[in-house]
Order: structure tokens, then C-alpha cells, then sequence
């Protein structure tokens, strides 16, 4: 039998974004972070991951305005990069990852630690007022927090630090959340990963629904 | 203060996977099949994924047979054909994601759905012997059984089918557990998504950890 369901792109869109706001715990959030954890929700497929949202006073307003701006978005890997909806950003803003640069192998040697960090080496030309993405690897927001420790690196406009897994994502964000560099969010504990990245930096790109 | 964090990336495999065996639930899957769930529940960071996984009878074998033969990989989304590792593969498969192809958009309108089930009619000259890995939309999964249920369709080889979210992806996802038109793996439930669906195919397709 042939299967009927939804094909309403459209619809969908609105039915799953109105399902999240029933079912999940929304209310601690500012008007202008809600619309950001409603997308991190719907794509993460959880309305468990909404106490685990953290967002910085003054995130969104300022990862907006460098968007806006036309600033680039720096990814730690191809899936995030691949995911960002190009029709969503408000300046035709490049959308930058590093990771398979051919240098970086080298680099990762050289440093004596791994890829993901080692390709946000090639990230200090384009850092100054950018919007950071880190979706996948603990490695890459913690090799940032210690670049960002040098006065001298440049300083981006607003960091998403949401890598995903068992070992350095806790202490990768604890030490984003407790530095504070910049303007940022997480998803405290292990969850994490691109689709959750990528939908905070598609709701930034756009306030539509 | 400088961040002192694990920066090797082969330990760092080795760390999470002990701590993924150490927590998860996983006496229940066959040995074809736990390194699969590991690998799932690794992209996730959750041991609690592990309950949802389904592994058909036969799943893993028939899908690391299609590779080992060379069977193209067929992607719903593009954060699920890069993320899977070139490196792993064993017969340098081709990765084919037709979502962004010129005519989808037409096709869709001509279809009255999504275009991420538009784009599965460009997949039928690959579909026979493939190994499919559906990591976003419910519309392809529900779109690619009713193509199935034609018997003048080709069969691919597997399905991954992990669609992810709030409308559609529950009933995707037991809509092919019940028909298994050909070996399938699916995660129950609302959870799912691209990296879910890469860790899968990135496990099926080298044994390597």
C-alpha cells in the first residue's frame, strides 16, 4: 500500500517548529535566543536538549549584526560548512572551512595535535569580526580558547561552540562558557555535533520560519 | 590560563569508544552489528541512542558486500555525503547527493512534495545494488518505499534510514522497519540526523576503529 504523509515543505516547517513549542521547556529563553534553541531542537529531533542550551548575554544580537555585516562563517568541519542554507544569509557571507586544506596534515604534525585544531591555524586571516561555528571537534574550540588567549589574535564576533561526544566536548565548552572570549553558545554535556551548529547559525542567518 | 586537553586524535577514538563500551547497552546487538552502534551512539554522544537502534537480519552483511563491490552510496542531504570518509571506503565508492541538481525544484513542483523526495528520481539509474543513507528528510525515506513498492524499481542493496525530527520521522522510519523492502537499519523514535546516519556508514564501511 502506497504510504500518505506530509509533502508540504512548508508545513512541516510550521507543524514541527509549533510540536517543539508545546512540548518543550522554552520559557527561560529571550525573545531573540528562542527562535535560536526552536531550530537547535528541531534538529537535534529533542525537546530534551532545551536545559542544556546556554546562550551569553548579548549572542545573538551580536552574531546578527556581524552576519548582517557580512562577515564569514568559520566551520571546524565540512558537514557544518555544507549545512549552512546560503538562501538564509544576509550578505552572501563566505562560509569557510579549513579542514582539508592541504597544508593541515603537516600543520597537525607540527603542533603535535589533531587536524581540527590545527586547520584553525589558516582561520587568523578571516578571524577579526567573524561568526564561529564549531560543531564536531573539542580539539578545535580548545586549540581557539588558547589562540584567543594571545591579545594579539584577532577577536571574532560571536563563537557557537557546540562540539559533540565523549571526550574533551564537557571540558571543551565548561572552558568556552567559564572564558567567555567573545559573545557565545553551547549545548553543555556531550550533545552537540553539525546539525545542532547549523541550525543556530541558520536561525542567526534569518529570523523565518 | 592555557587549556591542556587529550590532542591526539587516535587516542581520543580510542577513549570515547572504551567509555561508549563501558556505558551503552549493547549486549542485545549481534558482533556484525556492534561496531555500527558504537559508531552511532559515538556521532550522537549519547549511550542513551542505543535502546532505538534496528538492525535487520542480514543488514550489515549485505551493505559491506555492496561496498566491498564497489555500490555507490545514495545521500538525502549533503551534510551526509561529506561526512562520510573518503578514506574508509573500500572500493572508492562514489558518494552521489542529487539534491541540489538543477531540475529538483521542477520535479518537486511536478510532484507535489518535497525536494528532498524529488531528488530520489534522480538516484533510479543507481539505485540497483546501492547502499542508501537517508539522514534528514522523512519525504525521501516514505518517497524511496513508495518508489519500492513498484517491482520495476531497482532494489538497492541496504537502507539507512534515519531520518530526523518531529513530522514524518517516527512514521518514516516504522514504515520501512515494517515493509523492509531490502536489509535496513533504522534508529526509532524522533532521533536520527546526518551524523547518526555518516557514523553507520563510516562503520559499514571499514571495520577499522
Amino acid at each position: 500500500m502506497t504510504h500518505t504523509y506530509q509533502t508540504d515543505g512548508a508545513a512541516i516547517y510550521r507543524q514541527s517548529f509549533a510540536t517543539i513549542r508545546a512540548e518543550a521547556e522554552l520559557a527561560r529563553f529571550t525573545p531573540d535566543d528562542e527562535p535560536i534553541a526552536v531550530r537547535m531542537i528541531h534538529a537535534a529531533g529533542m525537546v530534551e536538549l532545551a536545559p542544556y542550551l546556554r546562550f551569553s548575554e548579548g549572542f545573538s544580537a551580536a552574531a546578527r549584526a556581524a552576519l548582517a555585516a557580512g562577515a564569514p562563517i568559520l566551520c571546524d568541519a565540512r558537514m557544518v560548512s555544507e549545512g549552512i542554507t546560503r538562501a538564509r544569509l544576509p550578505a552572501d557571507n563566505r562560509v569557510i572551512c579549513t579542514l582539508h586544506e592541504d597544508n593541515v596534515r603537516d600543520l597537525a604534525a607540527m603542533l603535535g595535535n589533531t587536524r581540527s585544531a590545527a586547520a584553525l591555524e589558516l582561520w587568523r586571516p578571516h578571524l577579526a569580526g567573524a561568526v564561529v561555528a564549531i560543531g564536531n571537534a573539542p580539539t578545535a574550540l580548545f586549540h581557539l580558547l588558547n589562540m584567543l588567549q594571545d591579545p594579539a589574535c584577532p577577536r571574532p564576533a560571536a563563537i557557537i561552540g557546540c562540539p559533540v561526544g565523549f571526550v574533551g566536548a564537557v571540558e571543551s565548552k565548561d572552558a568556552l562558557w567559564a572564558d567567555q572570549p567573545v559573545p557565545c553558545c553551547i549545548v553543555q554535556g556531550r550533545l552537540g555535533g553539525s546539525a545542532i551548529t547549523v541550525a543556530a547559525l541558520n536561525a542567526l542567518a534569518s529570523r523565518a520560519e
